[in-house]
């Protein structure tokens, strides 16, 4: 059931495969998560209109969907995406960025979660919204604690057979049965937008490189945390944070990953 | 009337506060001023659908309208979080981004500024355009002084009953009555896209920690000078500058940035 | 026919011009585009909704198009200032993004194509599927080597009475007789998104200074060249490579550039 990436082996699969991820994702972090994705040798494109969105995906070998600022016609757009990447088998993660937050955010959300994404990535108050159990949503940013969380994953992994990760100071992972901690990361993440974007945009990579949804998100927070962690040695503060963190994501090799890793 | 802020509580203030602030700005900047919110510890979120922002408005502490790169769909959502904003107390600042460049944007502007924000901030041609003085404005950068707009911008704050800020070498603020001249800043600032832009989302950011509107822009203007001062030292260049404005943003406490306020 | 830019000239020749540059262009590389366009000098605005893109246009001394994130009222836009730009003797530009990798684009790129851009700037898969003889694209990198598209650029620029040019690791350009070899650059371009939306930026702002099609486009890929191999050395991946291509970028003298052309 639950398998915990071989990380050394799943970096190098990423790096071997380039794979082309297709993001259909908002205005505030396109540049910095394109950039991410280029920085671990993925190729990205963000291509989200109606009108093509359905024909290039299925060039794509993973699609990465977020609805951070959504509209009408990127939600259109999401829809023909999905309708043609899931019967091709091309898997896909979704982010319900602020789903509590409004009733157009998570009617979007639910809709897309109903069509069964490989994977569900968001943090806590996006968990427990999307479960059902959300109070008011602050707005991007989670009013509560992964672990808060935890119960409400395992729930939505069960109904959907997906893999479901709550991301906070730790991260949790589960496919509706297990549950993986994930220790790495630093509270810099916080101070620069769209971190949790490139949580998602990452797993799209590890999804593209064949990884299956447990292994594919449980392998990008991994990287991000630990990327994150040796980033913000050295930094002055978010700016230059962000600029490191680019860097050692370019940077990490397998089995530095593999030995840094904290799960639990 | 006019009251000049405690540029140490204020700041203090904030990030005890660390207020939602929801912008409708424009792709250039989104994800550069939203670095800036989360450097100074606000929180920020960029949500501009029609169908949810004046849902969304109400669940945060001040809105941040931005023109840059209008649109009749963010023209529609701009209407509708101002129309919410509004009669619920809510705080707001207007960019009125090369006011006079388009008639579009000029009668856009004109609308927005009717709706009376707390707060306005211009270059001196966006000042001078909204007051009806513009001559032709060459795009987003200004061809005048701050210095020639200033009485256009006493005149637009007393007709608004608002606060009104000119920026550039100097920088201006008035309730139509006192005016306040800020000397803080650096010519890198106009190495790069999306400074007034930050000043703007910066005095958003005061205004959701409750600041009235004269006091929110004169702390924004003069932390961002007063940040610029300090990454301009040592930078290479526009890129290196960038990147050290967040850094110096998020380390500025309030008795550096009072002590070095150079205010006339 | 052929005119090889005097560089020197070229590039002081801009500083003084300091152009008004209107984008229409994709969302990923907003930022990224408009800081390059600052750092060199020029003046950046990215104005793109039809409402006034025709009223804009007129405005600026060159505009640039880059399909990358299209859409149907970007389409729109960019219709009614290509129709407002050349009728007034308005340089323009063209980076048809991805060209051959939607019927979309291919389509929006060829009718774009049809009203004679003064440069038409691809990748050697979007060059190739301009000129009909593209296979499958992979996404907006190319799985084609420069040299593979010269004679498709040659063709295009013969066909439109343009400039061409092909980018990859040596560039090439081309009035359609003569072909100019740019062989300087760094691979860590491809490791930053939007180097080549720079590219095609940067084109724009020689446009914008005066200078004729080959000679705007030949001195944008060498500024950028140069400054990529400046940034390079010290960079410690793709994030810091990126912030010191822009101070590179800004520091750049006509000398420098002229001497360190590696053309062939």
């Amino acid at each position: 059931m639950f398998s915990a990436p071989d990380l050394a082996a799943a970096l190098d699969r990423l790096k071997a495969a380039a794979p082309l991820v297709h993001n259909i994702t908002n205005t505030v972090v396109a540049n910095f998560t394109a950039n991410a994705l280029l920085a671990v040798g993925a190729s990205p494109a963000m291509v989200q209109a109606e009108e093509e969105a359905g024909e290039f995906v299925l060039r794509a070998q993973a699609l990465v969907v977020n609805i951070g600022t959504l509209s009408a016609p990127q939600r259109a757009a999401m829809r023909v995406a999905v309708a043609a990447a899931s019967p091709a088998g091309i898997p896909w993660v979704l982010d319900p960025v602020a789903a509590g937050a409004t009733a157009y955010r998570l009617d979007t959300a639910r809709e897309l979660l109903a069509r069964r994404p490989t994977v569900l990535r968001g943090n806590a108050s996006e968990i427990l919204a999307l479960a059902g159990q959300g109070g008011a949503s602050r707005g991007v940013d989670s009013t509560a604690a992964a672990e808060m969380a935890r119960d409400a994953a395992r729930m939505l992994a069960r109904q959907g057979g997906i893999a479901v990760a709550v991301t906070g100071a730790v991260d949790y992972v589960t496919d509706g049965e297990a549950m993986l901690g994930i220790a790495n990361g630093h509270p810099m993440l916080t101070r620069v937008t769209g971190t949790g974007c490139t949580a998602t945009a990452l797993t799209g990579a590890f999804l593209g490189a064949g990884l299956p949804g447990v292994a594919a998100v449980a392998s990008a927070l991994t990287l991000l945390g630990v990327a994150a962690e040796d980033a913000a040695s050295g930094a002055a503060g978010p700016g230059s944070f962000a600029v490191a963190l680019l860097d050692r994501l370019h940077a990490m090799d397998g089995a530095t990953l593999a030995a840094r890793a904290r799960w639990r």
